[in-house]
């Protein structure tokens, strides 16, 4: 990247666009949607492809609870109306890192398809991948890694994905990673393989 | 930046953070927070600035009522507490795109401090950069470019900023560019020349 002299900037007319970002960063921006049940390995999945991307030049980020449930959605319970909002909001937010150029990893059960179709909706053509981490329940409830099914279980948490309230998985998601016997390694190449033969990792 | 091969990917154990995606783009993130008013220049002067950082190799994004108001606050109205949640969502918004690590513009009147101090509150030490586009409601209103006031003159837009409306000007900006006198070139260069004396341009 060139020295930027302030006392010497110059532009031309017209405003830059996403075509301009997308040159600037050398890549297509994206969201790439991981959906399925809770401990299914999506964080693990986006956070390790996150890594192999910007380790590889590429631009990427992670949206996940950590920053999303205590920051822009803090204000969202678990009723019906707000799990939707919930969702929706994520989805404008990753159209808005896509139009940036950036590959965005959105990492969230979302377990109703007619949320997950909303946000696909207001997505240009190609901008949505839908990855299923697929996970059966059993391999999910023998992670267990935060305790969450065992309450679940318990009846200690209400409504909960996979136990007490539906999953929908996705009739045609642009990709499927099964992690009941797959790695996180083999999921995430299959993630990176994806977005090289799309083409969104540019040359 | 190096090509990716999919079928070669390696990545260390740990976890990508903030200090390596502004490693990677050669910047520090930021949020360049644009207060003014109506036909102050906050959005001609975030779209020139955006450019003026792409056009020499900087990550930059601009956040405005076109890609806020239609996607993500589409569900928000002008009553006093959507008008805060408004400011609260773009500050969040603003919040991720600054620990991606792109320079950020936001471009909305903000016309209270409260709301402006919250979003100063939640960003991290040096992320938040206020800046204060003046002019005159004489200025803006000479140039009238939406024909705004004059609607809002006719009462046919109610609670205007600057007119039927109160805007609270920032107490200590980290900057201010005087439109009165200033052309778009020299407030463009003004904002740009704060962020590279700053270091978050890179070297």
């Amino acid at each position: 990247m060139t020295k930027l002299k302030s006392t010497n900037i110059t532009w031309h007319a017209s405003e830059v666009g996403r075509a301009d970002r997308e040159k600037l960063l050398g890549q297509k921006g994206a969201t790439v949607w991981l959906t399925g049940l809770s401990g299914s390995g999506k964080s693990t999945i986006a956070v390790a492809a996150e890594q192999a991307l910007i380790q590889n030049g590429r631009m990427a980020y992670v949206l996940d609870g950590d920053n999303i449930r205590h920051g822009l959605n803090s204000n969202l319970g678990f009723s019906p109306e707000d799990r939707t909002e919930n969702i929706r909001r994520i989805g404008e937010v990753a159209k808005l890192f896509t139009d940036a150029g950036i590959i965005v990893f959105s990492s969230f059960i979302s377990p109703y398809r007619a949320d997950r179709d909303a946000v696909r909706e207001i997505m240009g053509p190609g901008d949505f991948i839908e990855v299923h981490v697929e996970a059966t329940v059993e391999t999910c409830e023998g992670r267990d890694v935060k305790g969450l099914y065992k309450k679940a279980r318990a009846g200690e948490i209400p409504e909960f994905t996979g136990i007490s309230a539906p999953y929908e998985a996705p009739e045609k998601p642009e990709l499927v990673v099964d992690t009941n016997s797959q790695s996180v390694e083999e999921s995430v190449a299959a993630v990176v393989s994806y977005l090289e033969s799309k083409g969104y990792l540019g040359s």
